[in-house]
């Protein structure tokens, strides 16, 4: 566990009191099984508080995130954000997969990197992290590892709104319609993309976004809005 | 509202600082839509952010509480505790049933007596009261209206001792197993129960519970301990 202390106290100034938290939030219960007469705890109860936590977090972001939002989208982007897979890839980004104890058997068929242990080990990390030290703690955890992700709409289920315009355009025949970057602003691991969507040639609105693809999407949904506008 | 104040304040010394999001909580989305003018606020968003203050801190209840049981367990306890018909059971004993906004159809079919409705609302003010305080007043509301009922074991999924006790006893032929209140102490809203299992006519055990029916399945409990041990 001393590498896993290490990369912990590095990217995330995170020291436990208690190691013996963090050793069972990383024992799969394969682990456990395979040596039953050491009477190894492993993660399954941790990972069922880290769960709890994870989510009130969560719904409370978004809860005062979107102010205007409805339950039922709130609810959504929840699910999105604490699904299986996101928090497999959470885990992986903090190189949690690593550190994981597996049994033989789940080793050799390729558990490491199966999203349900991931998932799984990232919660009960979790559960242990707010055992050891308090809900503020896994707060700050997961607005350095998570909200950035969250911020930068990776978990939006987006509207498709290049369609949709693209339908409303076309209701009338073909139409020419195509998507320019104007400009590409910051570093590479932060970059801004400011893209113009051109129909028949003409500017018919522009958007920003933290990929091309979410750029084009906000162009093409101020178009939209704009269309919407001039037709009310 | 102000009868509502009244009750949060004597009851659980409680006072909003924010008297509108106790409003929002206590608003059925019926009574929102039949005044859709006066743009109201209903409680469905509150109830988003209640549900998982509500499931973190049974969760962290649970977990502590129970250090041994496997967290397959603690999910089954936490489902029944959590659930709709337990959540408006605790909203009436909170008096919440009475101040619900409903919409006039929705009161005429019954609405105010409704689980879900009530389930929901009570849930709502929770998300109402960690706005409007913090998650160590839910936690206090909580451990007053919740708790108790959770430790007197309303929430157990009782597994049958006495079923148990006479399967063991009756492999043989049948056996007279009779159950015999011994005493009964304590004023009627907080009565404890000792009751004592006879098997053809001689004391195997007794257990003490809140009801007969919790301190005969104790005594039959310990029966089938001590039946164990003497198998040892």
């Amino acid at each position: 566990m001393k590498e896993l202390e290490s990369v912990l106290q590095d990217h995330f100034k995170l020291v436990f009191t208690d190691k013996s938290l963090l050793e069972t939030a990383f024992t799969h219960t394969s682990y456990a099984n395979e040596h039953r007469l050491l009477k190894i705890s492993h993660n399954e109860r941790l990972e069922f508080l880290g769960d709890a936590v994870l989510q009130l977090l969560i719904s409370e972001y978004l809860f005062k995130k979107y102010p205007k939002k409805p339950e039922g989208d709130l609810s959504k982007l929840r699910a999105m954000i604490v699904r299986e897979e996101s928090l497999a890839g959470f885990a992986r980004d903090c190189q949690f997969d690593q550190f994981i104890k597996l049994g033989k058997g789940e080793e050799k068929s390729g558990g490491r990197n199966r999203d349900t242990i991931l998932g799984d080990a990232f919660e009960a990390f979790l559960g242990a992290l707010i055992l050891d030290k308090d809900l503020l703690t896994v707060k700050e955890f997961i607005y350095q590892v998570m909200i950035p992700k969250v911020e930068a709409g990776d978990f939006e289920m987006i509207k498709d709104y290049k369609t949709h315009l693209q339908e409303l355009l076309q209701v009338n025949g073909d139409v020419d319609i195509r998507y320019q970057v104007i400009s590409e602003i910051g570093p590479a691991h932060d970059k801004m993309f400011e893209v113009e969507v051109l129909v028949e040639g003409q500017s018919l609105g522009s958007g920003q976004g933290r990929s091309k693809k979410l750029a084009e999407q906000e162009a093409a949904k101020n178009a939209v809005e704009k269309g919407l506008d001039s037709c009310i």
